[in-house]
């Protein structure tokens, strides 16, 4: 038996929770775990914000462990295997967006906490394509968060091309805005804090900004206009968008990885006169998984975690939801 | 003196008007104006849509012609030579831009006809860069409006770096969208027609389209959900762009050489899961519009026109006006 931690209902504080997971799928692995990221994305799970949770659920899609079992198809991973496992954990592994190396574009990828169980738990299980081998150098403590806030961040910048002489702003200093400045400054960037948080800027400074923009103020909006390749945008926070598009340089974009919860009202002019775009992403493949966990390790770049044993779960999802997580949150056995 | 034809106040027919230019620029060309376009943005600036003109107002940007004399320091053009000048005339041919091959994104491009006198006349200045030499293939008489329409459509797909292998939308087939259909089926894309006249549909397919959708017909946009790389949108118009981005595939993009009347409001989670793009461009540069005119004369890609004696140019305007032009008119001397 799987000995877990559920909500039975939208809301509800999480409770123990057991089952039965059955015989292991011939491509599959089972994974012993031993840490795990918490995200606002289970936070909106447990709520079901999106619509799309069934409960009881088991949160919980930053998963590091090692391999307690495999499948008999099983090629690349072996029992005793640390690997990792984030949002998603199975893909068709045939469609062109598979058979391509953009398995996070399968039309039919399915998500670890979308009608199946988490990482809060024991023991989860994965398509062996989606467990991902974690490198040396890695520490595995903290590396939970690579998994799915790390590759939300690290996608666009391999997707877009992004280059180190580009001029690349972060909207957004929290758990997915921190590893975007880490990884953006290793990767040679020069880098711009957006914040409304004026006293975030000494910290954003040190996770790698080379510049700090209180995003209240429009005089300082307006003293970087023209000036970007590239804005992230990794907050879930209706903002003016038209301004951030005006700081944007000639061929700029505009790149969502947090969802902001209202449709965006954009004019079109602006993109048109200056060839900019609006775009999104979400996560990443198995191979940009890779990677970036290769990057991080050469750069010694990990987020910064809180650690909570299992047992606080739910003190632990307080703490998320209060805002104060500094920057994310990792639950340990 | 140069005799032109001018507005000389926002909506007024236009009048014989002369003018001076003055000594000519060490780096300009004076062209004697063969055959002139009219384009859509013709009409927005006689009648000051977008608060920028000047009067008396003489249009035209898509001027083709000969080279009458060359400033001082001109180099690569001769008199007698056979050119094409486009909606822009300078640009600094200094800043990172113009260094770059981005000529058209300079900060301080020089539109034609923005608080300069325009291609209504029998000769026009401009830049030696932007008076772009037609080669062997090309017929002047259909020649000009390529030089803003034609390199309005095509400077998408050398921008986004299109592929043959890729299935592309346009939507609209008007003055811009037809000459899409052309360029991207001698691309060797596989090309759908958006129109909202289905009367259209045989003229599509002899453009260029291996398919016709309906766009008032939801069920048939429904059928190409998920279909596209790239839509083109050629149309002023605002439709509901939403369902444009659900037609596009996983890293599809949805890119604006028309502008719309009002803000687009889309939604942001759709970009996210699907790596789409909202995007726009304006024209293409002098490399880009050379690379053009090739491409065009190897393809035997030329507007559909009608034409119009220099002295009838205002019924030509007012026929442009009624949308039923077939599909781009052309002034001659």
């Amino acid at each position: 038996m799987v000995r877990a931690y559920a909500a039975f209902k939208p809301g509800e504080e999480l409770k123990p929770f057991e089952y039965d997971l059955g015989p292991l799928g011939s491509e599959d692995v089972e994974i012993d775990v031993a840490y795990c990221g918490i995200c606002h994305s289970d936070l909106s799970m447990l709520k079901n914000d999106w619509g799309m949770s069934e409960y009881p659920i088991v949160p919980g899609h930053e998963v590091i462990g090692k391999i307690a079992s495999v499948g008999s198809e099983v090629k690349k991973l072996k029992p005793g295997q640390l690997v990792g496992l984030g949002w998603n954990s199975r893909s068709c592994m045939t469609c062109e967006w598979c058979m391509s190396g953009n398995h996070n574009l399968c039309l039919t990828v399915e998500a670890t906490i979308v009608g199946r169980y988490g990482g809060f738990a024991d023991k989860v299980r994965a398509h062996s394509s989606w467990a991902i081998p974690l490198p040396e150098g890695i520490d595995p403590v903290a590396a939970g968060p690579l998994f799915c806030g790390g590759i939300t961040v690290f996608n666009p910048i391999v997707q877009f091309d992004v280059k180190p002489t580009d001029r690349v702003g972060v909207i957004g200093i929290g758990g997915l805005g921190h590893m975007a400045l880490k990884f953006l400054h290793a990767w040679g960037c020069d880098v711009t804090a957006f914040s409304t948080s004026p006293d975030k800027e000494a910290e954003a400074r040190e996770l790698g900004a080379n510049h700090f923009i209180n995003s209240r103020d429009p005089n300082a909006l307006k003293s970087v206009e023209n000036s970007f390749d590239l804005i992230l945008s990794t907050v879930n926070a209706d903002l003016d968008w038209n301004t951030y598009i005006a700081c944007l340089r000639p061929k700029g974009k505009l790149h969502f990885v947090g969802v902001v919860p209202n449709p965006l009202s954009t004019n079109i002019f602006p993109l048109i006169s200056g060839q900019k775009s609006i775009s999104g992403s979400p996560l990443g493949s198995p191979a940009t998984t890779a990677k970036m966990l290769d990057f991080a390790a050469r750069h010694k770049i990990e987020p910064i975690i809180e650690i909570f044993e299992f047992d606080q779960v739910n003190e632990a999802i307080e703490r998320l939801h209060s805002g104060k997580a500094r920057y994310r949150l990792v639950l340990k056995h």
